[in-house]
């Protein structure tokens, strides 16, 4: 724990890293947004045949942008409680952005191949590392608050450990779903806000 | 609301998130201009033979690039006004970064494509949502001075509401344009400025 | 000039969108780099044929990275003296902004044709208007200390006045040279550190 | 060194433009994790088979990705130790920056053509400038206490000094180790560390 001392106390370059890479990886996935090749004839074709054809598309847009803010919020809001950051908390974080990034992939591959099991098993499991990493992330600094304010009452980290656990947890449910249907298994996403104020509640 | 405080009053990071998404949403655009192949015998065609071909790309790239920085200085502006954040008014901004980085598609669709009206329609909605979102933004935060500065005046509250529905109003004014000349609808954004000036003055 | 106040008077969020937007600029040079195709046979290929073939890609690379840090580097020392912004100064950092985003395409373009005259012109033309428009900041901000420090001594002034013309007057002569030889024109910006270290000098 | 106040003496927008660049060099590597073309019939191809395929793209994903993040770390723990910055350590930092975003390219080049001698050589070239430059930088900035916190103990200079020439190091022996399998030499990369905790104790 030597490194601590000389790594800083403060949170301060690990938050603009972190934004820097929330913001790249929401606007990269605008690139897997293909534009249909379109007949130069074709010029009349109706406005809802266009809809159809990217709707799929999009709908992977929505959803990975949606919980990518998710987890950015879900950052923010717990390093507003962190004091200080040491050598092992940054390479938590490390790992959490490593498979930030990986979502515009995983999300391309399942606006690729919308049908196939795996491809939604891929997106599915990257989804459940970032919110797995997101709990030990949490965990490890409010341990005997280790970084986190004293004065953090213990309410508080149980209701945040139960927010970073729903994530995985739907992930989970999603996987199973994928020996139902592939193709439906992301739209069980839809159902965190929900949870998630259930929880906040509390 | 219980989880306001906890979102942190500050805008701080709110504010970096959206920096940096503005920033990479204005560079990607220049990934749409497309490099004309050149056949290497045809080494002295004229400047002006490049110029034209290459118009329609360049005129969209700059059209859209001036939009975004128009919403930038927008958001600039009615940020200098907010004094706090809380997590409705942090999704609605999260609503509104969705929309802004969908600009760079939209936009290439009209590069690609000009002449048709959909891909037009789905530009100038695209600049509508965004501009509402921005109305709907202004509204919340200023309502009761829920988020703003209480010494802000009203003539500063309604002036704003002015120019965030500006953008609105001309995209549809474009998107009524499209049944006239499709090609030619992106052209009615350049009133902006002007229209800009006039609220501002009053 | 009534919206002078209400944008605010600091340069805190322009600076960072600056930063935002040279960071990506000097990132996205890299994907001009194309990776050559190497057929499996020809795994013993020297090194030596493969640095020939991407000398002029690595070389247009090294010089627009270097001349986008020296833009950047020219701003970061300007805004070091402003303490104020306002909406017209605002709009013309846009404008610099828009032309910084446009160099990897015009540097992708004298990659690609090396050979060709107009492609070099576009590429001269481009950091011709960037410098051209980083004058003309300078000049409005420092009139009258319109936005700078009115301590700011006049030789200092004048001083950066001409290290902003440099690059426009490269441009000039590189411009000129293309009737010569296009492809040894972007060669003459390596004569800007020496020009650059006797203005400092004096 | 006249330029040094007109440079401004703090460290802070320098590294608002490093956490850029590294955001977006960091995030720019999945782009080069390449969709697999499945055929449609194929969808019940197993997933192991599919992770075959991708293990030599995902392994040099978080190679590179975690030498990114190293080289952050590096950074972020030497600029702690900073106060002030002068026009030569801009330019230091500058090149440093020019070969981190090659680090992007030279990795798609050994996910490409993992077996070829100089597609490695080339990946470990950049490691070892990148390495030697921090090096560079570090005692550069510690020599005499130019531009470092004269408090600063000798034996911290000397322990980052270490660690600043340990990646140069495994990238000579990565380099000479191409000699014996090209393919298997980016693995020594995981040693670092190891080698990294032994300095730190000491």
């Amino acid at each position: 724990m030597a490194n601590n001392t000389s790594l800083g106390p403060t949170t301060y370059r690990l938050e603009a890293l972190t934004d820097g890479i929330f913001a790249i990886a929401m606007t990269i996935l605008v690139l897997n947004l293909t534009i249909p090749h379109i007949a130069k004839q074709a010029a009349h074709t109706d406005l809802l045949g266009m809809l159809t054809v990217q709707t799929n598309d999009l709908f992977c847009y929505g959803l990975s942008f949606l919980l990518l803010a998710k987890f950015w919020m879900l950052h923010h809001k717990q390093f507003h409680y962190f004091k200080r950051t040491n050598s092992t908390h940054l390479w938590i974080n490390i790992l959490i952005l490593m498979f930030i990034t990986l979502i515009p992939f995983t999300s391309s591959l399942i606006a690729l191949y919308p049908d196939l099991q795996y491809t939604n098993i891929f997106f599915h499991s990257n989804l459940f590392i970032v919110g797995a990493l997101f709990y030990f992330d949490w965990t490890y600094a409010t341990y005997k608050h280790r970084l986190s304010d004293p004065g953090l009452p213990k309410k508080v980290i149980w209701r945040e450990k139960a927010l970073c656990l729903m994530t995985p947890f739907v992930a989970l449910c999603a996987m199973a779903f994928t020996f139902i249907s592939p193709a439906w298994s992301p739209i069980l996403y839809l159902a965190t806000p929900l949870i998630s104020v259930r929880i906040s509640k509390k």
